[in-house]
């Protein structure tokens, strides 16, 4: 099975409540509409692609790693997307989960997905108490407090902002999480894997700022222009359009450069690759700019 | 140290950020303020006490285990409290997290301080790999879904709503969790432990009954009736002020009669006894009625 069709089918496994008579409807469509047809599943992609890169030999666990991750960043943008944050109507081009379930319901299915990707690793803890106990510790990092993406957010609340944690936390934190857990999953040690993680995650960053601005609505399947609107800082704003480009591409040198010597090196170097290509905004949006 | 230390002490240490320069002020002040001064503690103190009952001999597992399960129940009021569900202002006599840091830092703070709870007991899988596994198993099953509180809160959502469901996941999720969690903590097995749970929940949610109902607004340090503005299913509402008080006392025997044989079965009836009194309104309330 491909990389892609075994994020789907873990993730899928996860929000299946078929059989549980007593599991409210509402709610348990809710968690399926957050998590599928799904975005592009970079952050686990790139968790299991570490994980072949260094021997993927418990394939269940780096799966259920995969999924964990993929859950937490769904939620995240669940609960981002409500009225008292970003207000969004439109998500992956349909109704954000508020705008299509109620706000309650969407309060709820964030809860509902942080604790089904903490429940989700859990069921590795009889097997490989070891990997899972340290695959948990590293999403919890990741994605609360101080250094998680819920630390990132809550950023924003500030009167004086520290741009360079609230970047680090509430985008690069996830990529850390990806790179890290794909290495503790395949058994190795996940601290020589942080600097992959976080150079991606700031690619990632400097994209999404290209593409907010310089991306239609349709084509975003979201509203464009959205970090002016919420007065948040944009690598566009302060380098212009050329200058992050060319940051984007010195970023992704150093990413490539820092991944650790293991048997699938040049496989994983390929993959950061194709995942830059899909996140750089392509040459004729660039042109119209 | 006395079980009531314990749990204050533990519940500390996991929401202190001294030393941590990048995480955001206000979130923390916030996470802080939803846990102290904090209620009854009554789960934790449930959970300790049945560990207690069970040998403890791991206390610090214990202590983390019943920290956790009391952050997971304050993460759910604070995203109760919030406008889109009770639209509350006042909770255990003071403002509600939102009232007083605004919404999306109390959307936060829930999210937060759930994650905190997994990551607080990810600190054991290395010395009670086993242990520490089934726990966070079973904080997850019960906060989470088909059978957790964000279930149990999620029927209010529903056109139909199951009663029977909605208050076993709703009130009576967490109460198993604790007999569980404590049996888990000393090395027994969960199961023969969640009757115990459940009838404990069962009386919590007759005792909060009649409370809305009888205590004044003072007295509960948040808003009397809301179950009737609600429109929420009250036991004083079916079967009358002696009636609930008449179910209460039934259930609190079965309760009693449930606890398995242990070396502390004895003491552990007694505090399920004193429990039941600092729940169950005084007999001078009672009579006003």
């Amino acid at each position: 099975m491909g990389i892609h069709a075994r994020i789907q089918a873990e993730i899928a496994k996860s929000v299946q409540f078929d059989g549980h008579s007593h599991m409210p409807n509402t709610l348990a469509q809710a968690m399926e509409y957050a998590v599928f047809p799904g975005g592009a599943r970079i952050r686990p992609t790139i968790l299991l692609s570490v994980a072949l890169a260094c021997g993927d030999d418990q394939p269940d666990l780096t799966d259920a790693a995969a999924c964990a991750l993929e859950l937490v960043h769904c939620a995240s943008l669940v609960h981002d997307d409500l009225p008292c944050f970003d207000n969004s109507d439109m998500r992956r081009g349909k109704p954000t989960v508020h705008r299509a379930f109620g706000e309650p319901i969407a309060v709820l299915t964030g809860d509902s997905l942080i604790i089904k990707a903490f429940e989700h690793l859990a069921l590795h803890c009889t097997t490989s108490p070891d990997r899972a106990g340290r695959l948990i510790a590293h999403l919890a990092e990741y994605a609360g407090t101080p250094n998680g993406i819920c630390a990132g957010q809550a950023w924003e609340s500030e009167p004086n902002i520290d741009l360079s944690a609230y970047h680090r936390s509430k985008t690069g934190a996830l990529f850390i999480a990806a790179t890290q857990m794909g290495a503790i999953a395949a058994g190795q040690n996940a601290d020589e894997w942080s600097d992959l993680g976080a150079y991606i995650g700031e690619a990632f960053q400097v994209a999404d700022d290209l593409r907010d601005v310089l991306c239609t609505t349709a084509e975003l399947g979201k509203p464009m222009g959205q970090d002016a609107i919420n007065n948040r800082p944009n690598a566009v704003a302060q380098l212009g359009v050329a200058g992050a480009m060319e940051k984007l591409n010195d970023i992704l040198a150093c990413a490539i450069a820092s991944i650790p010597a293991c048997p699938g090196e040049q496989a994983l170097a390929k993959m950061v690759r194709m995942q830059a290509d899909s996140i750089m905004p392509s040459a004729d949006i660039v042109q119209r700019a």
